[in-house]
């Protein structure tokens, strides 16, 4: 505001005649350099957006001013998820589909180590399936009765049924240790966990504001999030040294940083169990959070879509169980859970927004017209959800077969002299692969995954894919492989690495 | 340009140092009188969102900043979503649910005629269903072997199995007349006609952008494309001298005043058969549409989710087979369809977006991750659509109830004196209630709407919810409706004009 004093004191009749009229002509002078600089020799482009298009969309968009020779284009926001994407982590699932591996059809195909899904239990899942489908879907609300279509052909509200709600809300209770309740009215129910993020992050940030997110964190997130809401991710950098484990002190700096490049930072968000390295988030350490959210006045976003994967000695605590301790403004809390794999049912999309905050719970309720269950998928639910028996017995198998999974995943690494990073949860472990590396980099890591997929034929998401700052660690998914698939991939990764030398 | 030359030429010693000088100075002095008088008393809101806010969150905004005190908020854009609706339309459903009409339980309850849904083949779909159900989700995808639950549980891709969008092609040809041929190619599965048409919004208009749309219109469009797109919605109001069918002339002067008010107009939205009038749309107004669209470079969305439910003697007409003509850039047509109209299965959240726009396939493709159909339901939803002599029995049927009904529906109105547009599609009347206004007026209507309501408790849609220029016309949506209850809507409708009289 001091630059414009100058001349305001001529025209005032305070003096200054001199600076009054040098220093707006010399501005002017300077705008007109600058205009001259940046006009391009073509007619400037009419769109901000258009440094996204390629030269042909602009090319066409020139055409399009009333004219019918253009080709119509789609907006400037969808042009970006059109494209093929560059994130290793889904070049790496699109190659598997191109020559899966099969043990008896395909043996030379692509191993899968790039996708969280479990085959584990699925006798088990066969047998209740077998056994209780039809009826789950024909069943009455009152569990008698003849089946009667409308129970499953109308419109039902679009957040879920309410017997459902309440089926959920005892289930995520029973497996997340039997410490935490959950209000049924505090529950939306989703189209599976990928739409349960998006909308919260809808609801808890605006276009341009940031979530904090220890990184190395799920490579999913940044489609999940940025493809529609605009939200931008800040990784908080965790480090090998620590077990890729947040502190308070990380966060701080980042917000720090982040705010000093002018974000405005509207939550944190993190995977318990950790989405890619597997460990769980200590009391200790959910508090601690916590607290420094209340303190910053932050959200924070729980995604515990791995809760019932746990298979180690700690204990899971859900942050619904740290928030409802009283010592903290809960409305800030937030979780997400889903079914995609504790109960290996990814085809079914459910999932669940649970939050303390009753705006957020009316907006998710609105927003599910876009993402709801459809009503029979709901009613095969509420049986699964609701048999509690079917349900202890398939949970104890659940973590049992990944813990045994797991050991011989890690001892086949081992033997060829790879570590990984300790875990007791989640699908999958995360691999120090350092020693393959033939340079110790970025591109060293881009290098190696490139060769695990074309020589090795080995489909495992480098580090970089998850924001991980130190090269060299991949996410292996172990929970579809069959225990004669294990010495195959290994003995891959032996000549690979053998190879390498 | 013009205006900076001459300081440009004082710069380059040919002259106009006055000139040179005193337009510098003019235009800064004016720079300031408007900086000036812009700056308001306070300090200006942060947020450009704010003027959305109403004064609790903006006074907790304000304790947000680092301070633990405030409350925590929500984004500004999930304020509106989270509040309560102030629309007709969605008040009158809210208000059934309180109190729903039932022939034996609930004989003074308030009867639905706002919600289009239809059980007319209830009795086809419970024997389709209790015959089919368990064998079209168990079977394999070679029709043949034993149960695989991983052919359910698995994750498959998100825009839908190939064989559900073959399913949906053989059947969208077939309902629509058999002149028109669908490219699987093409399609995208989404969970409901909802969030097809939100995934088109997003796709071929940004934030801001505008979509022309003949009104009187669904009003639940406005969320479906508002809630996140952003995307304007702009009126092109028709008339009932017209039977309500657009006209080009209109639509020009929509756009001509749209651009004059500076918005970007990226496309024309209708349905065919139109909701709420249940007229459809002629081929040559049709290739009129695209033919403006070609000229002014816009989209064209057809929603033709009613396209199985008409029942006069006029031929529908897809868009895809006016696009498919080979006169026109078929790219910039879009059509939706779902099932939730045509087989009455809304529980089953299925629909389609059938795009002639590669980009906007791929797009929509991605999208789909937070819109997917679960497996299961894509599997019965496979076996339905192809079991070719179940459809052609059903869709007669349903044409044949719906013409019934309808005839029954209008008797009866027109036995009260009161009239409905002529209309052959869709499973609701556009009726003339313009007899029973106390005053010609928006608020005329919204006052019968309100008593018929509370006192004829009939929920039927007002058109200034649907955006209708014409006071006292009302969607009434009578497929829900049991042919012994018609008599009683007429009853109450009967004694509610007697009493304004």
């Amino acid at each position: 505001m001091r630059l414009i004093v100058p001349l305001r004191g001529v025209v005032q009749g305070r003096g200054g005649l001199f600076v009054g009229s040098l220093i707006p002509c010399c501005l002017f002078y300077f705008l007109q350099l600058y205009l001259k600089r940046r006009s391009p020799p073509d007619p400037p482009p009419s769109d901000s957006h258009l440094g996204e298009l390629p030269r042909t969309s602009s090319l066409s968009n020139l055409f399009s001013r009333g004219s019918s020779m253009g080709r119509v284009r789609i907006s400037a926001r969808a042009v970006p998820v059109a494209k093929p994407t560059d994130s290793t982590y889904y070049i790496g699932l699109e190659r598997v589909k191109t020559d899966p591996y099969d043990r008896i059809s395909n043996k030379e195909g692509i191993i899968q180590l790039g996708l969280a899904e479990s085959t584990l239990c699925f006798d088990l899942l066969q047998r209740w399936m077998s056994e209780n489908l039809m009826e789950s879907m024909m069943m009455q609300s009152d569990g008698n009765g003849e089946f009667d279509i409308s129970s499953i052909a109308m419109y039902q509200p679009f957040e879920g049924l309410l017997e459902l709600r309440v089926a959920f809300a005892g289930f995520m209770s029973r497996i997340m240790g039997g410490n935490v309740t959950f209000d049924p009215a505090n529950m939306v129910i989703t189209a599976g966990g990928t739409p349960a993020i998006e909308v919260l992050a809808f609801c808890l940030a605006d276009h341009g504001n940031a979530l904090l997110i220890p990184s190395p964190y799920y490579p999913g997130f940044d489609r999940d999030i940025k493809f529609r809401t605009g939200v931008e991710l800040i990784p908080v950098h965790c480090r090998s040294s620590d077990n890729f484990t947040v502190t308070v002190s990380a966060l701080e700096q980042a917000l720090n940083q982040a705010r000093k490049r002018g974000f405005k930072v509207s939550g944190i968000l993190f995977s318990n169990p950790s989405n890619p390295v597997g460990n769980i988030v200590s009391r200790e350490t959910l508090n601690d959070i916590l607290r420094f959210a209340q303190e910053k006045n932050l959200h924070v976003i729980s995604d515990e879509i791995f809760a019932g994967s746990v298979y180690g000695d700690k204990a899971f605590v859900s942050m619904a169980e740290v928030a409802s301790s009283g010592e903290f403004d809960k409305s800030r809390v937030h979780v997400i859970y889903g079914l995609s794999k504790d109960l290996s049912i990814p085809g079914f999309r459910a999932g669940v927004i649970y939050s303390f905050h009753e705006d957020v719970v009316n907006a998710a309720k609105k927003l599910m017209r876009f993402s709801s269950v459809p009503v029979p998928v709901q009613r095969i639910l509420i049986s699964l959800l609701s048999d509690a028996r079917f349900i202890e017995e398939y949970m104890a198998a659940h973590r049992g077969r990944i813990r045994d999974k797991h050991a011989r995943f890690v001892e086949g690494l081992r033997g060829l002299g790879i570590p990984c990073a300790e875990s007791c949860g989640g699908l999958y472990c995360w691999v120090d692969m350092r020693s393959l590396l033939t340079c110790y980099s970025e591109k060293g890591e881009v290098d190696l995954f490139e060769k695990l997929l074309s020589v090795a034929k080995i489909n495992a998401t480098p580090g970089t894919a998850c924001y991980c700052i130190e090269p060299g660690w991949f996410r292996c998914c172990f929970t579809a492989l069959a225990d004669e698939d294990i010495p195959v991939v290994m003995e891959r990764i032996r000549r690979l690495a053998e190879s390498s030398r």
